[in-house]
């Protein structure tokens, strides 16, 4: 990767020679001296969402009221989930839209105990996303507590997993294999087709998050044969703060998989108002209640761009990112006591790269405050660079790496304080 | 109620000396020939809201991007909880916004079983909203079956509850009792204080539903001692269509209630990513995931006019509405076979009123297709009249009324189909 020049005019040949480089003026793009490297947390407004959002509340919402449940909001879950479903390689059918990830994962968690209820060990990582962990306790204690939750660790300070302890704890007694595509820390990107074959040859079911890999690296849910899967839209997707999440139900186990929340909109019949739950056929049977509209369908018009960019070509671009971000913390931060807390093997990695410094929450304060680049911070000491290619140029991140340099060099952090604020 | 007149002038009689008239200008009326009488489904957008989103969406999300967590959004649960807590009658520090009625009613009733473990009846009535019947069933399945559902029913065609049965169902077996506060149909208005006393007397707990009753009837959780409580917000909070629901929990319960559903927004101190859950301290335990920011903001603007207008005149408003519309319906549409679906004695009526109708479904529709009248219909033969104290006027009532007269007087119903659509 030493092929890349430190130069920023390299940045600008690369961005030049970019064949997605016309996608980033379908964004706003408020202040172009701002680097934004946080899309692997809340991506950019699309200015075709903000053109259908403005559209949605006067015109739908304030003229044609209730109408609008007719006239697209009721069936918005399924048909938002059908954009979702051709950037994660999944049939129709299957992908519905709707509730947070952490209920959505509740949901699908639970339809799968339920499914192997002879099992008792549920795998999942010390990589995965807290909450998603938090969500496994809290349903195995409302089960009674029969199931005990593995959380196999990492051998390189939470960098990658150790597959070989993950492999060998998946057995006979393995309900449930959960785990995040992308994990959020280090940006490693599992082997969906291995990992999920693995526990298919023991007889667990397998539930991916993909939230930090949807809209960044190509999926295919169908043809790993993934049992379950659900995923954020706020991030690569575009969708908009807590945009609601999305849900895979795999065909083969629609029929027989039971939703824990048997809300109306899982109903068979919702407006014929029985006093019985019945569940609808497919994958419906796991919405509950009303979902958020405005925050939907601002959604199915984020999702144009990327549908239109395909997902071979971002995930070319998106290596290049990284790599070239990669390439740079290796000349310009290395020295100044940075390492790197991603992998270096490019098949591995999804479209963010951690970079780990000692001083790592002073510094992305200093860069917030004062050199106009928004990375986020990550315990203990993350600093975590996100790359959404339809948006993010080759000179964002030049600038962005050059930034950090010029913050720790000339020690711009240090009259920061290390308190942890309660949002970073 | 013979004192009001069938006639039009008396409708603007009424609306001249109406002190709520005025707020009627806050609301975007797109249509002032169209009657809108469904504000108790989808609320009208305020003006206010509609500036708000274009904010929200342009330089929150288009401009500040993650820095909004920070600045306003992260803390919105709590925040626009406050606003709502001023509706219902509760001190600080009880309600959340956050997620879907049936999640939240999910939430809260698995909470209360668990303040219960040792009984096993759920009392609840066949006027309830089925989707609530359906999380309960899915709730007490989940946990294994011991728990029995008891619906106590109505001896006058589902207007109001038998009460006598539903006090003599509670006993020392009760775990929990939950009703909806207005019920959907014929707006009945349960005695909060009565129903939750009789429950507390027998040791169980009392979780309210307050969909149809929050912005239309004063409500005093706190001094009604009510244990839980749960409400939608996209009808008369004109939060928007699908906006999320709010939850109550009482003080009292507090620190000792455990929400199923362990997120990482309910979680002790979510940014410091330990892997093992603790729930943070009071209510917002029972936050999971992230939450629809655009639908939570534009809800703050809504509930200005409410908290402005103060829920004392809201309800003078509201009772003289449906007083109106009741008279008229005895005057007009009597004499075509109708019949009040709703309660005649005001204090046990929401704002919301039934008129039953055997040609209903076909009468709602050409209303809605050809006379511009916006009523709902609910099975199997309710017209459901909406009046939003706020915007609706007396003219809106009669003109409505009106309609409705000529489309069954002229059989204008009579060229729609019986066959049911899927969404009314």
């Amino acid at each position: 990767m030493t092929d890349f020049s430190p130069e920023r005019d390299f940045a600008l040949e690369l961005d030049s020679s970019d064949p997605l480089a016309g996608y980033r003026q379908r964004f706003v793009i408020a202040d172009p001296d701002l680097i934004y490297l946080d899309g692997n947390s809340l991506g950019r407004l699309p200015k075709a969402t903000a053109k259908r959002l403005a559209d949605l509340v006067n015109r739908e919402w304030g003229a044609d009221l209730v109408r609008g449940w007719s006239q697209g909001w009721w069936d918005s879950p399924a048909r938002v989930g059908e954009g979702i479903a051709k950037l994660v390689g999944a049939a129709p059918g299957q992908v519905l839209v709707g509730d947070s990830t952490s209920v959505d994962l509740f949901k699908l968690a639970a339809a799968a105990l339920q499914l192997r209820p002879e099992r008792t060990k549920i795998v999942t990582d010390t990589l995965n996303f807290p909450s998603n962990l938090y969500i496994l306790q809290g349903l195995a204690r409302l089960l009674g507590g029969r199931h005990r939750i593995l959380r196999i660790g990492s051998q390189d300070g939470e960098i990658t997993p150790d597959l070989e302890a993950l492999y060998a704890a998946i057995d006979e007694e393995t309900t449930l294999v959960t785990l995040s595509h992308v994990v959020f820390k280090s940006g490693y990107l599992y082997d969906m087709a291995e990992v999920t074959r693995r526990a298919h040859e023991k007889g667990a079911l397998v539930l991916w998050d993909l939230s930090h890999a949807v809209g960044a690296v190509p999926i295919e849910l169908d043809a790993c044969q993934a049992d379950f899967a659900i995923g954020c839209t706020y991030k690569y997707l575009n969708g908009g703060p807590g945009s609601p999440a999305f849900i895979y139900v795999n065909k083969s186990l629609q029929d027989k998989a039971i939703s824990p929340i048997w809300g109306w909109w899982g109903q068979h019949m919702p407006f014929a108002f029985d006093l019985d739950y019945a569940p609808a056929p497919g994958a419906a049977r796991f919405l509950a209640g009303s979902q958020p509209i405005l925050s939907l369908l601002a959604m199915e018009a984020s999702l144009e761009p990327l549908l239109e960019a395909g997902m071979g070509a971002i995930r070319e671009k998106s290596l290049r990112l990284t790599e070239y971000a990669i390439s740079l913390h290796d000349q310009l931060l290395t020295p100044l006591g940075f390492r790197l807390g991603s992998p270096r093997e490019s098949v591995r990695r999804g479209s963010h790269v951690s970079i780990r410094h000692p001083e790592g929450y002073r510094i992305n304060r200093a860069l917030i405050e004062e050199m106009k680049v928004i990375p986020d911070f990550r315990e203990p000491d993350n600093l975590r660079l996100g790359f959404a290619p339809l948006y993010t140029s080759f000179e964002d991140v030049w600038q962005g790496l050059e930034r950090i340099r010029k913050v720790v060099a000339e020690k711009v952090y240090e009259k920061y304080s290390s308190d942890k604020a309660t949002v970073t």
